[in-house]
């Protein structure tokens, strides 16, 4: 195979997209087979950047709508090739990339090659290294490099939604909460100040957290705090001086990175607190008119009323580019990453199908 | 120098004994000083053992009293060659090993020289490795290899114990109290289970611990109840599934370790528990007739009655061979391993005196 064939059955792609190979970093093979059957459509204009492939209409159509996905995995964990599980309106593919996010780029990709001439013109960005540090994203390096192939007044991220349109997404602060104590031999403990035995009280406050729930632009986003690392000891003998519970707080994205801080500092009040990552949400911005008139599309062909995006992903890099962006996918993202990761081909249909009802002209 | 001189002030021979390093695994120059020196003496019999090095009187003598001591420290932290401070009953010898334990080899390797027909038949034993794993132990080597080298009536370890009688030591038990989880992405953290969060219940229930003491043999043991360790976290995005907390029970020695075990199950009642590492303690054994004269000797010498030992030291080993034993050394236990390590050179001369007037005849 050169080539992918575009012509096929969306779910036919889809299962071939999955089984072409692709974790991080390993994106190469499948990108030229993108590449090559994207370049042999004279409607687009194509060009590769690293393991990304880039192609648009020029239509001089008065909006521009970029729809990107990625085209990376997580590691295989024995479900690749794809199989196919029941049949019509219960059709299920297995296997990895099936939700995140392969059956998103096989309908990009068999749109970009039956749409010639959409209502709007569409950039369609097909990108690299989605699933490991963030400073290698295709996405982020294009935005560095060629931010041109991402200007548009819309954009659509395919990341799986269950086929619903999925607006914004929450914001991301990881913080380090710290105790110390004083070492001492443990045979002799009450010379010390055990900094473990403090960090009960952080967890203690975790346990008894309960995280709220805020409406954005219609949507409601539910947010979580979280201890995921705790790591404190210095050895088996002696009465640990240090702890640290690492926390993960998801909040809504009506609140700024600073606030979402600052609340965080409050919940720990008293103890030592220092903020290692943080990225902010997006809003929904279901308000734009490109953005209700393809809620509207997608109400339309799948019956599915949008709802608020959890997890951050990289709707965020079109908020910070100025660009209202939704998330639009097939699959449950509840089974990205699992081992049992599976996709109803119904959904990859019905994604399909609405994208273009909205686009078509 | 090709040999200690064992005849020099034991303050001096403290001082040039602490002048050759001999980290834990370096011993074998401060080893073969001190073999030299003793071979040199007719009234002993000398066998060298890696880097350990044994003496004994052959005297026929009712009874047989085994001295102990390492020849090992921790890591130096710019603190050799000693130093004094202070003049008269003030001063005070620095640097690493005068308290852990050469100040206290320096008394045994005098009284060896200086006793050429003590009371009671004595057996020296200078060892190394007894500052790392216990694999590694030089006594518990001499234990396995030449048993015949510990026979003996009573024991005396010159660890430190502030040149005061330590009888005995605590019991030592470390377990991992585990707690389980549910994984799942932090962004959606309500479908998963956070074990971390679970373990502040064990945080709790060891900061509201009241550790007891219990009188033993005459003597009051004091216990401690700590986490050294906690670990839990698979990644900065996912609700941790499992956690960890390493704890450490010291317990006096009127318990066994079923017994110690039980108890501490009984504190984490609902949790998983598993037993990592135990060794029991050793009771103070001050009711034997040579223990007793020894405390007499030492109260008469210093004033100073007899105390029990907290930290698990070698003293255990020769009560698994049946053969009470107690610590015995100048300075405080807790500058051991510290980089301030310290010791009132009274002490030194104090320690010398008491074993000296026990063992002359």
């Amino acid at each position: 195979m050169t080539a992918l064939d575009l012509s096929l059955d969306v779910v036919d792609l889809a299962a071939a997209v999955c089984d072409v190979p692709s974790v991080s970093g390993d994106e190469v093979r499948l990108a030229d087979l993108l590449e090559t059957a994207l370049r042999r459509l004279p409607h687009l204009e194509v060009e590769r950047d690293g393991d990304a492939v880039l192609a648009r209409t020029r239509l001089d159509r008065p909006s521009r709508i970029v729809i990107a996905g990625h085209l990376d995995t997580v590691p295989i964990a024995g479900n690749v090739p794809t199989w196919r599980e029941g049949s019509g309106d219960d059709e299920v593919l297995w296997g990895r990339g099936t939700v995140d996010m392969k059956s998103g780029v096989a309908v990009m990709a068999s749109l970009a090659a039956e749409l010639t001439a959409p209502r709007h013109d569409v950039t369609w960005v097909f990108y690299d290294n989605e699933e490991v540090d963030a400073a290698l994203n295709g996405l982020g390096r294009i935005a560095r490099n060629k931010p041109q192939w991402l200007a548009g007044d819309f954009a659509i991220l395919g990341e799986p939604s269950n086929g619903s349109v999925e607006g914004g997404c929450n914001g991301t602060l990881r913080v380090e909460v710290r105790t110390r104590g004083t070492a001492a031999h443990s045979a002799r403990a009450w010379l010390g100040v055990n900094a473990i035995h403090a960090a009960g009280e952080i967890l203690s406050r975790l346990a008894d957290y309960t995280p709220a729930t805020h409406e954005v632009d219609g949507l409601a986003y539910r947010e979580s705090l979280n201890a995921v690392r705790v790591s404190g000891g210095i050895a088996n003998n002696v009465i640990p001086d240090s702890c640290t519970v690492t926390v993960n707080y998801r909040f809504a994205p009506s609140a700024s990175v600073e606030q979402a801080e600052a609340h965080v500092r409050e919940v720990f009040a008293g103890f030592d607190v220092v903020v290692t990552d943080a990225a902010g949400g997006a809003r929904p911005g279901l308000d734009h008119p490109a953005a209700a008139a393809f809620v509207d599309a997608v109400l339309a062909a799948t019956g599915r009323e949008p709802t608020a995006k959890y997890g951050w992903t990289d709707v965020a890099r079109f908020a910070e580019l100025g660009i209202p962006a939704v998330n639009f996918g097939p699959g449950d993202p509840s089974l990205a990453h699992h081992d049992e990761e599976r996709c109803p081909t119904a959904q990859i249909r019905s994604t399909r199908d609405a994208l273009r009802a909205w686009l078509a002209t």
